[in-house]
């Protein structure tokens, strides 16, 4: 049996790294790769390093950027008193695209898990606690999962006793959704938060 | 509204273009480029332009090899007057996986399909017209699509009238299939295909 030349096994392995890409996937894209002009191949190449080499963490609020404060940090229009608390740098973008958000952000770089070893200590939790001043809003906008939630209860534990009010995202139906497929979890949260119309 | 970092726009941009990956999936590779540690990237970043300087087609089948001829077409075990006709060069390596065919393999490089502008002489035809001698056998294994039965019968039509075997790839039940989930097309090929016990 014969089988991919080598410098192709060496790059369907590199992509089959990735999060969500089997090896059959791996290998469509390597050919894809095989088959583009050079220009398409050395440009992915480069953007690679580049943005690998361009990318740093904001020193205030532990986003990605390219310049150190960040964007939002370095915005004097954003609240700086209301702070948006997520767990990936990705979710601050997910929130922006909405428009709906106008403080800042914090991100936590993961979420609690002591089954994957991840406790407090590997979060940017220290720099949260200096950041945040008396009268501050905290929402807290972790994902709706065990992880999520335990993290969210953690950080509102820290600042119980403060004047500091922390809130969390609404939980309820999703727009679009249909109670029929909708899970018993996110019914029971609908129907404990209704709101009067 | 801020949207993410120049350099990781141009990241996502780059994985996007890449067959079956959307916009999601191109993000979310972007970010795990962005947390590997900086030599996986460089590996991947490598890998790229090492496979594109490296692989190139073998002068007598076509098909994708570091050295001219390939493993295969060089292969003196090989039977050189049986030869297996596919669409791509990554046909190759799904039958070599079988390890059932002794033969060698000839890659057109495409499939006929005149709606996208693809004719004749986009296709390696020239070149299989001059391997094939008198007695040598065809195996036509394009994918049993429009296209490919297209090309098929085209190339059947190329050596109609010599000493020539042509063959193609039998049609019928895939193994493991279910009868009740099987397409009518590929019920009636099995049915005009049936062979005795």
């Amino acid at each position: 049996m014969n089988s991919f030349p080598n410098s192709i096994i060496d790059l369907i392995e590199a992509f089959s790294r990735f999060p969500g890409i089997g090896r059959k996937t791996a290998q469509r894209m390597a050919f894809y790769v095989l088959k583009a002009p050079i220009n398409i191949a050395n440009q992915l190449s480069e953007s690679i390093i580049n943005m690998k080499s361009k990318i740093i963490f904001c020193s205030i609020c532990n986003g990605i950027t390219e310049n150190d404060p960040c964007n939002i940090c370095s915005n004097p229009k954003r609240d700086q008193s209301t702070i948006c608390i997520v767990g990936e740098a990705s979710d601050i973008y997910t929130f922006e695209k909405t428009s709906s958000f106008h403080g800042v952000y914090h991100v936590l770089g993961g979420l609690l898990s002591p089954l994957d070893g991840i406790g407090p200590e590997d979060l940017s939790i220290e720099r949260l606690l200096s950041r945040v001043k008396s009268n501050f809003e905290l929402v807290i906008a972790t994902n709706p999962s065990i992880e999520g939630e335990a993290t969210s209860l953690y950080i509102a534990s820290l600042f119980k006793d403060e004047t500091i009010k922390v809130t969390r995202l609404a939980r309820g139906l999703p727009m679009g959704g249909d109670l029929d497929y909708l899970d018993e979890a996110t019914l029971m949260r609908a129907m404990e938060g209704r709101t009067l119309l």
